[in-house]
C-alpha cells in the first residue's frame, strides 16, 4: 500500500523531497507563517513552517548544538547577556539556557502566534525554557528591535528562516544588518546565524560567510548533514574563532560553562563540524560576493 | 511558489492524483479507518478515508443524488423503510430522508468513530439528518446486521468503501451477499450500489452489474464524472430498472415522492447518466464475471 | 516496488496526475515544442509535448473522431477542400481522408520537426495520411497562413496546442480570427476546434462555445471522458449545428460520406457526446466572455 | 511553469527524492536491468539503474575516488592484480588503472549489455578505460566467477548494486562471500565494497561493517554526503586500515603511486571521509549483526 499524505518538500524548482506524514496534530496560520505540527513516518514530530521541514525530534538538538555552542564556548568570556533573533520553537533559547553565566536571554520573534503555538505543542523542544526566569520575549520585528534597543549583548544568536526573497527574513543577512550588530555587542562577543545549505545554496552559504567575514574580521563556517532536511546545513560564527578552539578547550569550556547534557556537539563533533569537505571548501576562494542591502543574497523561492 | 501539502491518491500503483491541501481541520485514526477533513485548493472541504477522496462539497451531491433517486424513483411504490449500509458521512441519509413517504431510514455503519467524527466536523453533509426522528443508527458490521434483521426493506442502499482485498467491505459485492439482501427486500423492492470507477476499474464495475443482475434479474448501470474521484463512477441498481423511467415519470415522480431540492438529479441528468458511452457499453459483452465469496472481485489496494 | 519513471502532468498549479512511463523511444527539442513519444504503463505509446499528454493510443481515436465526424457529417454537402491547423501527429488528417469527396486536405502546422517527428515515429497514428494524394502539407504559422491563402475551404479543423498565454496557439482562440476563418470558407462551411477540459478550464470551454457562436452564429459544443487527458474534453463547432442531427441522419450520412471504420463515434456516441452534463450546461447560461485579442482567455501554463 | 519529467526515486517506502530530467539519451532494458541514461537539471548526465541514480557526473568522482584509493594506498605494497566486481560505467575501473603498478585490471559483470551500454555512452565515465591494454572484461556472475577463478589479487572491489532482497547482488555482501573473497586474495591484500548509505540504511552500512570485520579482522568504514543519492554514502574496507594512514602517508603515497589527477580525494578529504559524526559511530555499538547466507542484511526494495 503506497503512502498518502505527503508532504514534497521543494528545495529547489527542479527538485522536492517526500516525506510521509503519518498525522497532523496542529495547523496555524499567523499573519506571517504558515506552521503545521505533523507526525513524520521517518523523523517522528516535524515542524513545518511554509512548506519547509522546519525541525523534527529526530535532529533538531543536532541543529541547535551546532548553531549556539560553538559561538558561545569560543567567546572569551563566558557569557552573560544572550540574544536570539528568531528560533520560535524555543530549542535555541533551551540550549542557552544550559550555560550557567547566562543572566539574561533575550528572544525576540515577530510571530507572536507562533511563539504561542510552541508554547502549547511544542514541549519537546523548548522543555519549558520559555518559563525560564532569565528567559525575556520580545514580540516584534528583528530589525525595529536592534535598531531601538539600548542593551549590549555578549552574543548574538539568529535563529531565522531563509532568506527566501521578499521574505520577513531577506534583509537579515546583509552587510548592513551584520553592522548594526556589531554596534549592540559588548567587548570580545560574537554572532552566529545559520546560514543555509551548502547542498541547495552553496553560493548562499558562502556569501553570508563572506559578509560576516567583512563586517567582524574574524569569522568561522561550520556544517553538518541534516537528515530532515535532506542534505548539509551551514552556520556562520562572527567576532569569534570557535574554529581554532582545541578538542581540549572544547572538553574543558563545556565543563566549565554548562550544565545539562548535549547529545550531539562535543570535541569530536565539533572537529568534524568545522572540517569542510574539500568540493565547499574550494568555493570560498571562488565566490566573493558580499551580500548588501542594494544587492541581497537569496535562496530562490 | 510550489504547493507543499498533497494528497497523493493512488488509483493504481502507475498512476495517481495530487491534490493539493490547503488546512486539515480534523483527523482521527479508528479502528477500522483513518479519516481526514481537509480543506482543498480545488474542492473545498473534502473527506479523505484511507487515502481516498471519499466526498468533497464540490460534488458529494452528484455522487449521492445519483446513488439514492434512480433507485427510490423506480419504486412501482414510494418506499416506507430503507435501509443504509455505510455512507458514514449522513448524505446518503440525507437524500433518503426527503422522501415523503420515508418511516424509518436505518443505518447501519460498523464504525462509531466515523459516525461521531460526522456529527461533529460534516454538518454541510448530514445536514442534520442524524437527529431526524425517522433515522435509525446502528453500530455494526453490515454482514453481521444482514444476518440477524427481522426486518424487511423498501430499499437497501449500499454506500460502501470499495473492495480492496481482504478489507472490511470486500465480501459485501458477492453474489451470496447480493442473495441475503434479497431475503429482507420487500416485494417490489430493489437495491443499489456503488460500483467503483469506469475509468480505474472497469472489470469490477461489470462484475457488478453481473453479479447483481444474476442475482435480481433485474439490474441496470448508471455512471457520471466525478471531479474529486478524478475519473468517471459508476452505480448499479437491481430489482428495479431505473433506466427505462421515461422522461416524464422521472419528473412526475420527483414532484410526487421529493420533498426538498435536487441540485444535480432531474429527468436530463437521469438520461445522461443512463447513457453509457460506448467504450464502456462494449465490456458488458465481453465481462461475463460474477463475484463469489470464492472469487470475489477487487479492486487493487 | 514503487515506480519511477514518472510524467507529472500539472493541470493547475494546485493539481497534477502522475502518469507511470515504462519507456522513452524518441524525443526531441524542436524550436517550438519538447516531443517525447514514451510507453505508459496504462495507456500503452502516448505522446507528450510540453509536458502534456498529447494523444494516446488508448484513446486518441475517441479525441479525433469527435474533432471531426460532428463537422464534416453536418455540412449540407460532402466537403471537398478541407484545412486543418495542427494536428501535428498526423490522426486528424487520417479521419478527413476518410470522406470519399475529400480531394484536397490541407495541413498547416509550424513545427517542420514535429512532422519529421510524426512521419518517422507516429505510424499507429496518421497509418500513412502524409503519404495519400490528396494530402498537403504547409510548413508555415497559422496565422500567417490565413492571412495570405487565396483558397477557400468547405471546413476548416483546429487542433491546436491549449491557449497558454502567450504560447503560440494563444491568439487563434479569439473572435479575430475566427471572423478571418469565416472569411475563407466557403458558402454552407464549418470549422470546429479543439476548446480544451470543462473539467479544469470551464470557463476557456464555454469562452470558446460564446466566440465561435457570435462570429458564426450557429455553433455548438460537444464534450467526452478522456482517460488520458484525466477529464472531460470539449469540442466547439461553428457555421454548423452538429447537436441537431438525428440519430438516423448520422447513420446514413456515415454510410454515404465515409470509407473506413470509426471506433468510437456513431449515432449513439453522437447523441451522449452532445449531451452535457447539467453542472456543465448551467454555465453557458452564467458565463459570457467573449475571447478577443484585447482581451484574449487563455489556460494557466 | 513546473517540470514534468521526474524521476522519483523511493529511498524507504515513506520518502523518495524528485529529480528533474530534462531529457532521455539512451535507455536499454537488459535481462538484469533497467538502464537509462539521462540530463538532470541539477546534476547533468546521469545514470539510473533500475529506478537508482547510480551516478551522475556531478559527483561520481567523489564516489570513485573514495572506493578505489583508500584500499589501494593502504596496501603494503603497489597493487598489481585487481579484480572488480560490478562497476559497470567503467568509472572504477579509470580509478584503478591510475595506478602505475597494476599490470592486469580485471572486471566482472553479469550483464553484457550494461558493459555495451556504456561503451557506447558512457565515455565521461570510463574516459577509454575498456581498452586500455591492462583491463580484462569478464562477462559473468560474480559468484561463479569467485568459485572458479585460479587468480589471486591484490586487491577486490565490490562496486554492485545494493544488497535488495532477492536481487542479483543479495548474496554478495555475506560472511560466506567475503570468506570467498580472502581466499583469493594475496597476502597483504585488501577488499572493499560500497555499503549503502548511512541515512537511509544504517544498520545495512553498520552491519556490513561487522561481516568484513569478522572475516577480515582488519576492518575501517568511511563515508561521504553524496548530493545525487541525497544523502551520506559508505564504504567499508576490509584486511587493510586505510583509517590509519597518516595525512603525509595519504600524500606521499599518491605521488608514488598514481599517475593522474584525483579531484576529490586527497589527505584533508581522507581524514574528513574516515572522521564518522557521532551519531553514526554511535550505532557501531549497538549494531551487532553479522550477515550470513542464512540470514542476509539487506535495504528494502
Amino acid at each position: 500500500m503506497f503512502g498518502w499524505h505527503w508532504l514534497l518538500e521543494w528545495q529547489t524548482p527542479y527538485e522536492f523531497h517526500g516525506h510521509l506524514i503519518e498525522k497532523v496534530f496542529a495547523e496555524e496560520k499567523t499573519p506571517y507563517q504558515h506552521v503545521t505540527l505533523v507526525e513524520f513516518t521517518r523523523f517522528g514530530k516535524g515542524l513545518i513552517i511554509d512548506g519547509k521541514v522546519q525541525s523534527t525530534l529526530y535532529d533538531e538538538h543536532i541543529y541547535h548544538e551546532l548553531l549556539v555552542h560553538p559561538l558561545l564556548l569560543s567567546l572569551p568570556k563566558p557569557p552573560k547577556n544572550v540574544l536570539i533573533l528568531g528560533g520560535g520553537e524555543g530549542a535555541t533559547l533551551r540550549e542557552v539556557l544550559k550555560y550557567k553565566s547566562v543572566e539574561k536571554a533575550v528572544m525576540v520573534d515577530i510571530d507572536e502566534k507562533v511563539i504561542e503555538f510552541a508554547k502549547k505543542y511544542l514541549y519537546e523542544w523548548h522543555q519549558g525554557a520559555f518559563e525560564d526566569k532569565r528567559t525575556s520575549l520580545v514580540i516584534t520585528d528583528g530589525l525595529k528591535f536592534i535598531n531601538e534597543t539600548k542593551d549590549k549583548y555578549d552574543a548574538i544568536i539568529l535563529d531565522l528562516t531563509d532568506p527566501i526573497k521578499d521574505s520577513t527574513s531577506y534583509m537579515l543577512y546583509t552587510k548592513e544588518f551584520y553592522e548594526k550588530l556589531r554596534g549592540i555587542l559588548n567587548q570580545g562577543g560574537g554572532i552566529v546565524t545559520q546560514a543555509t545549505s551548502p547542498s541547495f545554496s552553496l553560493e548562499v552559504y558562502v556569501t553570508i560567510y563572506n559578509t560576516i567575514k567583512e563586517v567582524f574580521k574574524e569569522a568561522s563556517a561550520s556544517y553538518t548533514y541534516m537528515a530532515s532536511f535532506d542534505g548539509l546545513w551551514g552556520f556562520v560564527y562572527g567576532g569569534v574563532r570557535p574554529d581554532l578552539l582545541s578538542e581540549d578547550e572544547v572538553n574543558s569550556r563545556i565543563r566549565e560553562r554548562i550544565s545539562g547534557q548535549l547529545r550531539f556537539y562535543d570535541d569530536y563533533s565539533h572537529k568534524i563540524s568545522f572540517s569542510l569537505p574539500k568540493n565547499i571548501k574550494s568555493e570560498f576562494k571562488k565566490i566573493t560576493k558580499v551580500s548588501t542591502e542594494k544587492d541581497p543574497i537569496y535562496v530562490p523561492a
